[in-house]
């Protein structure tokens, strides 16, 4: 139960977030849970296939349109359909085709299912035709984690209670679009079809379909051939927009009919997309369902293994927890091409950006996890470096690299620049990303070949931002994770990451030159690198100004924060959260109300920068004025209320958010997956009820447990090493099951442990 | 020649800038110095008519749109165009049609003038006809004063070598567009063709054309009649698009022909606006160009002998003075409907908006010389009044008034809110042109009647936009008026503005309790103020905080201005100005540098808040990072320089912008007059060099000449006087030329001055 999950619904409404619930995905490739035979004509669906990072270019157009003001955006794309396989009954020289939606034929059973052991969807179906045949038809599907390029469907068709003619049709539709409502301005605005079949062919038996985009002239194919386990007699029709094929046979016993798709795109397979998926059908295209089930059993049980986490005492936590963990690994972006967008491969939400959401709520989790994961991650920010070297001098910066805020290829596509560009924190959130990776994996040949560029490039950035006023080092006009105050001096969270990316700069380049001072040396050379430019990092993290209210013993979120009046949460109507869509931006900018943790979240990142005390004052004064209307900010809550101490509340921001997607709990999962707060869910637990950080000097625990809990158990990778740490009500345990001896920190104090016996150490109340 | 200008230039970069210069107007209906006959094909012109607020409504497109941001913004829109007069010599049956630009005739002499003192603008060619005719050709025309619908041209032909036949082709055209720049984006954008023709005949000899606007649904008409001073045939062409004429006569000796249209619209003329203008015609559609230009001189030896300005010692200067105050009286609005847009009626830049320039930069100069027409400015902004309460709601306001940053019916038409709807002071501006215009004129009834409504409805506002902090009254995410510095707190002239706005809000209350106290009662209940409102506001403005900084003896320009950076002027590039067009706004809003006059034009408009000496520290200070990229900016350094006493600087920033369109110095003059400059420089001789103040407590000089001029002389009205104002190198001489007894202050010395004598006071060196 609790590796799966599962559906018997039939209304359209439950399906169309279920097509988000039901992806099946590898990083590289997504698609949508939609039906192969579809649903009806009139129904609403978001029919989807999306390769990572596989986009257009759109224009921005302003009202005013001001210097610098990004012109085009990137928007990723729909591409060729390979879902489709319809089933029919033959009765009497008439075609019955199986719908679940058909007016005349009845729908005896359903069930589909998700499993996150196994890596597949299928759905169970015993239907009865109009002349009341009944079959039992069993769809499944996997998009492969071992070849990313390869989605394969499986269709039994099995008898009950005749035997005749069947038809199998399928195709490969070149002929797609983005998702457009009619009812929805925002997404009705004209960029639904923004891309043309260049080639349409059948090669053999493989029927593959090349599509261009308009604007980028990017090109994606598909080659999908089938197998089919009984002698039939075979039809294709080659049209210009899809290669249709139709199958009939005899029924007599159960059918198993397999279509293998491969996509590639011009981004990683070369210029002939289209002839690279032929050629992959050639040397591994027929290959049997249960083959390609056992390689991804395999993937999934080695993923599993280091990425395991358990709860006892609440399945369906247990059932969400794995929910989120395993569309996580299915979103993921393998390669540096490609990061992962706000909804994943899931929908097309947010039009397939990458976000800040990746460093800060999404890379912890693969870092703990599976580190090579966030290391593909961290690559495909290297890969923008030098667009962001662009934009931070399109920014009027004299040096350094500013990462845009939304973006798929690299550039800027924020319209709305106070809560976008101005996000400057973006740059010190992928330099934290980059010291965490090292502080975790202690991969120093990382850092040498990519992770000190990036803490350069992002330092020289605050270098150029900020100014030395009053003795301190001040960074004005940013706007910080709060979307609901823009625009201010000195933000809080802003400029504590700055400091820490200052600082690593310096101490990467130290590392290095004790280490590689050839490579040292080079590095030096290539990003001309001033002979005082990393004592002025030094300097400026060691004088950065860091607000503080002295008589509320808080963080003020920036310089006039709490000069602001407090939002008037009494006289607050229900209906008018969230508050982003019912006042206007200059409105909320006025009043002390954040949408989403900032300083709370800044002192998750970086505890040690602030004394308990002000920590715990910070969390009360900003727990009052947050409406937690991102979805952001509850698990940050959660984290920060363990570490408080309020292990109640922590519990309750926990379960606010867990189940966010699978509950549907805000109302827009069939436009994709929430995946920052799936990461933030795995996170509220590790970091938060179990106290996990990893700083320079090691790794740390603070553990509990909440009371509705018998027992928590999870791994972990840790600098080479594969650890289980499991806390039940009245311990914690923390095992090494693979790797070296490791010094631990529990509760502050030191603990060695070593593979031959796990660490007990009892539970503080 | 200074109640003049002049041009004999021929090349179509100019001409495109004299259209502006030479365009004729009268606050209703204006008339770009298009030629009759036009140029050549190719040649890029701008040839509109306009009636002032006559507009469609366009969308404006968001890449991100969030709450409460307009979706639709106002256009001025060009109407039907009657200018068009061709004149044809016939020669053995070829027409020979004049142009200037003719490939085979010749232009043997050409001038255009247009006179401040006669209201007309007129063109005197002699031609010569690629067959060796000449001819001399004297156009001229008028929009009147008298009557707002009426435009009337005149063109006499007068024969040099020849007699023979003549044509001559008129019409009435309503196939007319917007102007659309094919190489400029910005204008590009398809709103161009807004209007439709919706009739068009002939009505006895009267040509009419009536059009319809595509989404307002305004209408507008022309209806054109004729008079020849020979026997000619006349030819009618009817089309649905426009109604032309063609006159054949015989020319033996100067004939004259007078085109005489007039304009209707459904603003003001009622629904059938086309029967209207016919109707108008059959009135007083038949006097001859002499007579209405009689009535035109006479209008203006009015406002000459009340708005006269005369400087000895400075040619060019006096000519560039008269040019403008002539412009602004072509441009203000005469009606509720309307008022002065930021080009007036010479073009269609900023799309014909209204902005706060009105009451800063253009009331105070009709306040001061035709108090009538200021009182019709201020009476457009009670006729939107209605629009800025409702926009105050949108906004999130509970109760008060929110002008429009930028608007022609009320609506706000501004699409880049940091730069606009933040621009809160519109709202206190309006409110001080409403107090000035009650000192000025001492008109409680006005006051009564629509001041103290727009005041209190204002009051209301920054009740409802404040708060109190450490005992003060704080208004927190608003934008002054320097758009390089948005979205801040405590922006020194919005609080101090508000101040006032406050202040006199409980005032206008306290004086119609006294003298009106019934109509108080019915304000009281109309407007359901309640019992402790007043002393709100008084309290408001009293405990109003205005941000100070000690160690620098300055006002900051807000809260943390003074934290900034400053800008690095030694490192900018001239061509790298205005910074706007060259830097992100991010960027400018992280630096101390200014648009324009924020702080300084406080200092200006309410003096006496602050010391001198903090107002020439922050002058010195302000100066030093002002870059004056706004036309706003130089006239109020230029009044404020003379204040404190820098009378070379006065007389240096005055230069800079009294002649800014006659000498193209902005090189946009083509798409309308700056016409706030136009008032500022108005403003920098009698506000800056004569030192003039109107107070509460009586009128004000503090006179000075810069050493340049021989002497400044100019008039005013105040509380229904005339005086005349005289500075020479040695005396100050002021006289009451109507009217009763006056106490002045000259120098801070009071003075009773009356109509037997002229008042004389040595200056001050």
């Amino acid at each position: 139960m609790t590796w799966s999950i599962k559906s018997n619904r039939l209304n359209v409404e439950d399906l169309l977030t279920e097509e988000s619930l039901y992806f099946t995905g590898n990083g590289y490739l997504g698609v949508r849970g939609n039906f192969e035979e579809g649903y009806t004509e009139e129904a609403k669906t978001i029919r989807g296939t999306y390769i990572n990072a596989f986009h257009d270019i759109t224009d921005i157009t302003y009202g005013e349109k001001l210097y610098a003001f990004p012109e085009t955006q990137q928007k990723l794309l729909n591409i060729i359909d390979s879902q489709t396989i319809k089933v029919a009954l033959v009765h009497d020289g008439e075609e019955e085709w199986f719908s679940l939606f058909g007016k005349s034929g009845e729908v005896i059973s359903y069930e589909r299912a998700l499993h996150f052991d196994k890596g597949y969807s299928e759905r169970h179906i015993h239907w009865k035709s109009p002349s009341g045949k009944e079959v039992k038809i069993h769809f499944k599907r996997l998009v492969s984690f071992n070849h990313l390029e390869f989605f394969i469907q499986e269709i039994e068709v099995e008898p009950v209670n005749f035997n005749g003619i069947v038809k199998i049709f399928s195709n490969v539709n070149g002929d797609v679009s983005n998702f457009v409502d009619k009812n929805d301005p925002r997404v009705a605005s004209g960029h639904a079809k923004r891309l043309e079949v260049t080639e349409s062919k059948l090669e053999g038996s493989v029927a593959a379909v090349e599509v261009e985009t308009y604007r980028s002239k990017l090109r994606a194919a598909c080659a999908a051939s089938y197998q089919l386990s009984v002698e039939g007699e075979i039809n294709h029709k080659e049209g210009t927009q899809s290669i249709e094929t139709i199958f009939t046979f005899d029924l007599a016993e159960k059918v198993t009919f397999t279509k293998t798709s491969v996509f590639t795109d011009t981004l990683r397979h070369g210029d002939h997309p289209i002839q690279t998926a032929i050629e992959l059908h050639a040397k591994i295209g027929n290959q049997t369902f249960s083959h390609w089930l056992e390689n991804q059993e395999n993937y999934l049980k080695d993923f599993w293994k280091h990425a395991g986490i358990e709860i006892k005492g609440d399945e369906s936590l247990q059932e969400g927890l794995r929910f989120n963990l395993y569309h996580l690994l299915q979103s993921a972006g393998r390669d540096r091409y490609s990061n992962i967008s706000a909804k994943g491969l899931s929908g097309e939400g947010y039009e397939g950006h990458y976000f800040w959401d990746t460093e800060i709520y999404m890379v912890p989790v693969f870092l703990m996890t599976k580190p090579d994961l966030a290391k593909q991650l961290l690559l495909y920010r290297y890969s923008i470096l030098d667009g962001a070297r662009n934009r931070a001098k399109e920014m009027g910066h004299k040096q350094g690299a500013l990462f845009p805020w939304r973006t798929i290829s690299g550039s800027e596509s924020s319209a709305y620049f106070p809560a976008g560009t101005a996000q400057y924190h973006i740059s010190a959130d992928v330099a934290y990303s980059y010291i965490q990776y090292f502080l975790a994996t202690n991969d120093l040949e990382f850092l040498r070949d990519f992770g000190a560029e990036v803490l350069i490039e992002t330092a020289r950035l605050w270098i150029d931002t900020g100014h030395y006023h009053d003795g301190k080092f001040k960074i004005d006009a940013v706007t910080g994770p709060d979307e609901y105050t823009c625009i201010v001096n000195n933000n809080y969270y802003t400029n504590v990451m700055a400091k820490h990316n200052l600082k690593w700069a310096a101490k990467s380049l130290s590392l290095l030159k004790e280490r590689y001072p050839e490579q040292y040396g080079g590095l030096i050379k290539r990003l001309n690198i001033g002979g005082n430019e990393e004592s002025s990092w030094e300097e400026a993290a060691e004088k950065m100004y860091l607000p503080f209210d002295e008589s509320l013993n808080i963080n003020p979120q920036d310089d006039t924060f709490l000069q602001k009046a407090i939002w008037d949460f009494e006289h607050t109507p229900e209906d008018h959260y969230p508050l982003l869509l019912n006042y206007h931006p200059l409105t909320l900018y006025r009043y002390q109300v954040c949408k989403q943790a900032d300083t709370v979240l800044a002192h998750f990142l970086l505890e040690d920068e602030q004394d308990m005390s002000v920590i715990k004052k910070s969390f009360d004064y900003y727990e009052k004025i947050t409406t937690h209307d991102s979805s952001l900010s509850s698990c940050v809550f959660s984290i920060m209320a363990a570490k408080v101490g309020y292990y109640d509340k922590a519990y309750d921001y926990f379960i606010e958010t867990a189940r966010l997607d699978l509950d549907n709990t805000h109302g827009n999962t069939k436009d994709g997956l929430h995946m920052a707060n799936m990461g933030g869910t795995w996170m509220a637990i590790v970091f938060g009820f179990a106290g996990l950080r990893v700083k320079e000097s090691g790794i740390y625990f603070n553990p509990s447990i909440p009371k509705q809990w018998d027992s928590l158990a999870f791994s972990l990778q840790f600098q080479g090493r594969l650890l289980k740490i499991s806390i039940d009500k009245n311990n914690v345990n923390v095992t090494i099951e693979e790797g070296n001896n490791l010094e631990v920190m529990i509760y502050e104090q030191s603990y060695e442990v070593s593979g031959d016996k796990a660490l007990e150490v009892p539970l503080r109340s």
